[in-house]
């Protein structure tokens, strides 16, 4: 008999900041460059807190459906 | 001998807009209410985009450190 024990562990962050309890970025509006921010929601951008693109490959992997959020200047 | 087979399927976002096949949102900073915006990044608020702070249960139940943007108005 064999006993296996699998723990999903549901961790969203892989990567990013993990020295910290809580990773909270504050970005002022007026200090985004260009007409709008592009904004990293699935943890994996290299240029995190913005977005990369990356999340496109991990919606491919886990058929996931997240997105950044767009940040519009006035 | 007993093969166990397990997949991680590494979804982030379990419930929101899960009709859609890529969730983006897209905000006009003056648009923003108060002087700042706080924006989920966890896929676990009911007011979403915006957080409601329901990232503190899921870092406690999973040993995660994510946390939501903050977006300052100038
Ligand atoms: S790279 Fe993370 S949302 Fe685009
Ligand atoms: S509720 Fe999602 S980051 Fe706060």
């Amino acid at each position: 008999r064999s006993v296996v024990s699998v723990q999903a562990t549901g961790v969203i962050n892989p990567s990013v900041k993990k020295d910290l309890d809580k990773v909270v970025d504050t970005i002022k509006a007026d200090e985004i460059e260009g007409k709008k921010g592009v904004f990293c929601r699935c943890w994996r951008s290299a240029k995190f807190p913005y977005c990369d693109g990356k999340h496109a490959a991990h919606n491919k992997e886990t058929g996931d459906n997240v997105g950044p959020l767009i940040i519009e200047k006035p």
